[in-house]
């Protein structure tokens, strides 16, 4: 097992990586104090592993309760969190007791902002299933829903108490959703880790044949990335805001396709090509080091060319970005393969250039 | 101008305490660096204080957005905080934009948690109009929203960057406000500051009249009281809940005649009166106690008989509350006017007598 800590302070927590952690039901005991638990999960992943889980808990003297969510990006809406509210309230869930948050990155993010907000907060523990899951979303503590205007526009910073992250459960990932968290991992290389990039070109194929060791080794040091850099800037006033590369076109095109439509996996694939063009425009990337970024996306499955949506309508959508300060859309670009940085000064001209140029 | 802090490491924050706040705009200007803000009032209060400190922003060169939301408790719900969030989209606010709260307990509170989940949290300033925001609710951070299950049942604990009491504003406030703010001013004797209960004793007609000096005063030790506990206890583990005194039946008698009927000062002042009875039927208050303490709520002009819900109805209500731990209601009484303390062994019968003697 690799355990690893993001350090906060008096909110620190332990990311456990292994494989069959539900099984080893002990870590969980850990953090139910009071022998409750709440579990969040959603129509695709309960059938395979929540009777596993809640059985599990409930022998060792858990009184749990489960919520099953509708599956889905475009259900990651205030209605959804509304059914959260209402079952933890029907069950007259306490301050005490925990919310466990077993799915993807939706269920996640949606169960901590739940938990964020139940009676001002109530303790949370994260159990992702899905790559992407377990490389990003349930670690750092960003939870939150979309609005029609824009995703996770509505959420809060809210740590969990402990994630486990057992890669067994990628046995049972559709091979789009361990491509799309694929997307992120090779992110973690582009902005600071260029030897975890040139070990990704090595053994990218590996990790789509889902080779055990290969994959515990590339979530390990995802999560490690992420720790660091969270660890530094929980609220994202600087360096945090690093880890979005992509993530502004990628919203955009998610937004743009409607919910739903294309993985969040796979919009940050296509975003991240538009941001290493946008780099190469800038005089930052050369024209080799764009074709090596896209090869590696390429070689993963992974989306290249964005939707047509339109200059105007890119611009629309990426001003609602979190990041925008002043009025100006804040890139994320790259200075060079293994280092990200903010740049709000894109000359319009070089973005139009990009929008064309990976666009459909 | 009185000036205290609320201490909490790095998030410690300033209320000033003066008449003619309003007009001294410079104060505010120091935490508005972009130049930019957003005002969300009530319909009662704006038509008196926006436009002025609106048009007073903006002769500074700051851009201001506003809010109006519908004026009362009973709007304290999702619904409120939707069109809050829709505004800020459709303004573009961003990130580094702060929200303000121009009105009462109910304005505070929904926007303070729309401050603290929007963009998953932007600053937030607090400009309380009414004697109970003034006293309470504007300072601790404690933001959210009812459901139709519970008063409060949503939220977060965020803190303000500043709190703006401006003594003036009371010059409008209805009487029945008035009244109600006296309520939670009484609470802070009553709980930790037996001085304070007898100054209050000797003052409250002072109060009544609206005496500057007094309600200075009394604005000012209540504040402090509340900078202390929370400055010890910001998430309520543990002394900060005894602030609730009186709140437990309070809410059950809010909730139970419909929110908007009763102010929630007048359902706090019926509550303490009924938790004053039952610490006198567990054996730590005098009847004299019990006397002195009502008789301080009548002279405030404040109910001391509580609406006749029945025994089964307040228990199902109480069962909602925030406090309740393992299943069991934890209530706070008094040990003597002074010291509260919390206490979840209350006999089934004590309860019952304390419901029959204080209904009407």
């Amino acid at each position: 097992m690799r355990t690893l800590t993001v350090g906060l302070v008096e909110r620190s927590y332990p990311i456990y990586i292994d494989s069959g952690l539900l099984d080893k039901i002990d870590l969980l005991l850990s953090v139910l104090p009071n022998k409750r638990a709440v579990i969040v999960s959603n129509t695709v992943v309960a059938p395979i592993y929540l009777t596993k889980l809640k059985a599990a808990l409930e022998r060792h003297g858990v009184r749990c309760e489960s919520i099953v969510l509708p599956d889905g990006e475009q259900y990651k809406n205030a209605e959804s969190i509304n059914t959260i509210y209402n079952a933890l309230l029907a069950a007259r869930s306490e301050r005490g007791t925990p919310l466990i948050a077993l799915g993807g990155g939706v269920v996640g993010d949606m169960t901590g902002f739940a938990a964020a907000t139940y009676l001002r907060g109530v303790p949370f523990i994260q159990i992702p299933t899905t790559l992407l899951a377990q490389v990003d979303s349930s670690v750092g503590g960003k939870t939150g829903i979309n609005h029609p205007l824009g995703k996770n526009m509505i959420g809060a910073f809210y740590q969990p108490v402990m994630v486990l992250a057992d890669t067994n459960t990628l046995d049972t990932l559709p091979d789009k959703e361990l491509k799309a968290g694929l997307a992120e991992i090779i992110k973690y290389g582009l902005i600071r880790d260029l030897p975890f990039f040139e070990w990704l070109e090595v053994n990218i194929e590996k990790l789509l044949k889902r080779d055990k060791e290969a994959l515990q080794y590339a979530i390990t040091r995802s999560c490690q990335n992420k720790a660091e850099v969270v660890g530094r800037d929980e609220r994202e006033s600087g360096e945090r805001a690093l880890l979005n590369l992509g993530h502004t076109f990628g919203h955009a095109i998610e937004n743009g396709m409607g919910y739903g439509n294309w993985l969040h996996g796979e919009a940050v694939a296509a975003g991240t090509i538009m941001a290493a063009d946008l780099s190469m425009r800038m005089g930052w990337l050369s024209t080799q080091d764009v074709v090596r970024v896209r090869e590696l996306f390429v070689r993963a499955g992974l989306p290249v060319i964005s939707p047509n949506l339109g200059v105007p309508k890119y611009q629309q959508l990426m001003g609602l970005d979190k990041k925008v300060a002043d009025g100006k859309i804040r890139f994320v670009l790259l200075k060079s393969i293994g280092q990200a940085v903010m740049e709000s000064a894109v000359p319009q001209t070089l973005l139009e250039q990009t929008l064309e140029a990976c666009c459909e």
